[in-house]
């Protein structure tokens, strides 16, 4: 019974809405019921992957792992807050490498000397962490080239241009590795299995259910979410970009950092670091490429110009930070420590930028 | 015979010429005639090294190896245009360590589970691409330093001086270099014997010859090519920048490209590596500062001050992403297509940007 | 008797001032004071430390190991030269990480095959050393964000928010980390014992009584020298950011350069790294933060922004080629002049900034 308790998270968000409360309100009630609809949605993913075999069940796994984090973004980029949806992004990378990774390290290296990790898929993650910070600032770095030589309205639509172009290679680079885990090394990354307590015995037809219904209550959800969002910043205080980097980015990867923590403190260490880093690989491999192409389908292209230094700064940082801690296949609480310092001193960076 | 038949390419180049062909014309033949050409001045190098001791003989194959490429450079640099001297060094880095490594391990990994490569030898390469990320970035952080508080043509000339600086520096680096593989530790870096089919059982009269007459015609070659730069931009519509980061790049170091995926697909990942990484140090580690001080005192000095932000992020983020690939002394074909996907981007970001 | 008649240094220069010697000497015999000095306060708290446990020795060690510096910078601080304090801690990390590390494995390793350290220490050591290049760095790229919204004194005041904002972060992570050091993995990081000629075997009194008159005598010193700092300048034709940030930091960390330079030729390779990576985390975890509160209830707030790109370059620069040549536990006399030549790249470029 007890798990079902989090849906009334749904009513109330809704109740608040239609009760005319306060956009705060609506807002975080509407984020905590997203992420708890993330969780359900993943739930039934799994059933239905538990039913599929190995390979399309994997496929199954990573594509709906980010199906909320997803459509929270549309609605957000359709209400014209691109930066928004940039901070977003930029925020489940650092909340997953940073904060997630950091606080399984810190809660499972508590009372233990050391935990071990698989370094082979430890270093296939690096990798993938490092191509992905590269295509995520070179869009700026082009950006900063162009405009010292063409027109700012030239280089907006070459920004496009350039952006469709890497959207395409990092597709293209994600079905390779979906190839290489799933077929010609599925051996290496054979995933430990995860104990699932929910979603792994459901029927076809339940998760199939679940998978739709929750997806569905998302979509509304996001919209009362994203429509709030701008009353909600000026109520606070905050800036857009600090909702988006810190509050709508941890909503958006909350199931991911609680499986991580549970998995640092059960001695899981490769689990954690594969949810992590995987969810943060996810984001950039698969979910910012999307919405750089259904944004231009839709007549409102979002680029990948990461406009903001802070933001640029902050990727790269998160990304060379992961690959010192995770060099050695070991962690020890005093490594996840350090992570967390250092997205504390981000959010921090993030706090103070923009409206005082 | 087969072998000859590339040569044509010199007789058929020239012909262009004369016939008064268009530019685009003879800039391909020209430059397709370098690529063999420096593929045999290597023969001969090998040919006269294997008459010599191991120590003259390693010192004679890494001076001459960038022979081609320092003619190439000093044509198109007096002809008054530095910053395609500078997109070609450029583009070389990235040719040899991302396109060609990249090509390499992608071919080479096909149908294998995993290559291995020397682990002592890729820790020195790679420390050594860190120090001349480090070298070819610095003089643009000095240059930015400088300009917040002289002008532009005192900036200019403390640019020089501080090149001409570095450019001694990296030179001792070199010749240390040179003293710690061919003399200390010859015993860690003695190459895997290059099973040379052409220049290794040469006399050294013919291995003389070939070098001479080779060198010589490459010069020749390099004028065409460097006369026909400009036009060719124009017709083709692209920027004379890229076609130095790119095509003039792949054409100096074509030889390199091809020897690296025919080891790798010969499970020889070590040679490989070698000769990628090692070319890329050549690039930056001798033939960049002989071009600043041969400008010099050719009174049209080339500083190394890179203005171009795309091409020094170009340059970072392959130190970065090999020293990932690279780090644990084991390679499969994803990372190859990895390294050859961050090119594809690089590229992508260089075509767009000037002229539309 | 040899080890007091460097001590003679301290009336020299106190005579220097007193005859009304030219500032360069005042400065130069000051200076050269404020070393040896530095040397006996770290003998005393070695005496000390070793009156205690090893965690509170242990505790003395690392807290007293930066007194002569954050004394100096206090002084330089007060005189109303920010730039110079801030060129002070950078020069001070470069002078440790590269040009410290650097003689000790270049002439460690002559006449040696290579030399081992322990993995688990420079594991920890490169990891600190990412953190605070991130931390150093933050604050530089935070200003640039702010300054595209804001005005440059609304800039300034959140510059200084910011600022104390990461130096409470990084003193926490300080302290965490001596727990971690000190208690709960005390085992492995264990120092090899110095077998201290001077002070360990020193009664409490005479430890006490050595720190206590040694720091007031640095004190005297460090005004002398700060006062000494602008004409000294003016009369070598230096910009004083080129002093502070070579001259002012190699006198700093004179005491640990030495010793690492003697540990190395002993083959105790661990030794030595722990000594100058240590200084470099001590100078940026405990050292930066502490000026930035302290001179904040001066009245005269220094930030932890680093406006010279100069200066970000080399601290980011210094890091990665630490990691690269630290990441396989080996070190040779190559390695060791990279870093040495790496140093002095960045040292042309210092020098070149500023009056010519």
């Amino acid at each position: 019974m007890l798990r079902y308790l989090p849906l009334l998270l749904v009513p109330l968000s809704l109740g608040m809405q239609a009760l005319g409360a306060g956009p705060v309100w609506v807002f975080l009630t509407g984020a905590a019921a997203v992420a708890v609809l993330a969780d359900w949605v993943r739930r039934g993913t799994e059933g239905l992957a538990a039913h599929a075999g190995p390979a399309i069940g994997g496929l199954l796994n990573v594509s709906f792992g980010s199906v909320a984090e997803l459509i929270l973004a549309l609605f957000v980029l359709t209400s014209g807050q691109a930066a928004v949806v940039q901070a977003q992004l930029t925020g489940s990378i650092l909340a997953t490498t940073l904060l997630g990774l950091g606080l399984a390290m810190l809660v499972g290296g508590l009372g233990r000397d050391r935990q071990c990790f698989n370094r082979a898929n430890a270093g296939l993650l690096s990798t993938l962490l490092t191509l992905l910070m590269i295509a995520l600032l070179l869009p700026a770095v082009f950006d900063l080239t162009e405009r010292t030589t063409v027109s700012p309205s030239a280089a907006r639509i070459t920004d496009e241009e350039v952006s469709l172009g890497l959207a395409a290679v990092l597709l293209a680079l994600y079905a390779a590795n979906l190839v290489y885990t799933l077929v010609t090394h599925r051996d290496v990354f054979s995933r430990e299995e995860e104990a699932g307590e929910g979603g792994a015995q459901w029927s076809v037809a339940r998760s199939l259910a679940v998978m739709v219904a929750g997806t569905a209550i998302i979509a509304w959800e996001a919209e009362l979410v994203s429509g709030a969002l701008e009353a909600t910043a000026q109520t606070l205080g905050l800036s857009t970009v600090f909702l988006g980097v810190i509050l709508l980015a941890v909503v958006g990867t909350a199931a991911d950092l609680f499986a991580a923590v549970v998995f640092a403190r059960q001695d899981r260490m490769s689990l954690a670091f594969s949810i992590c880093i995987g969810s943060a690989i996810q984001v950039a491999l698969v979910l910012a490429p999307l919405l750089v192409i259904i944004s231009w389908f839709l007549g409102t292209p979002m680029t990948l110009v990461f406009t903001s230094p802070l933001g640029l700064f902050a990727i790269a940082g998160a990304a060379f930070v992961v690959r010192a801690v995770a060099a050695d296949g070991e962690s020890t609480w005093f490594e996840g420590l350090v992570l967390v310092g250092v997205y504390i001193m981000l959010a921090i960076g993030f706090f103070f930028v923009g409206p005082a």
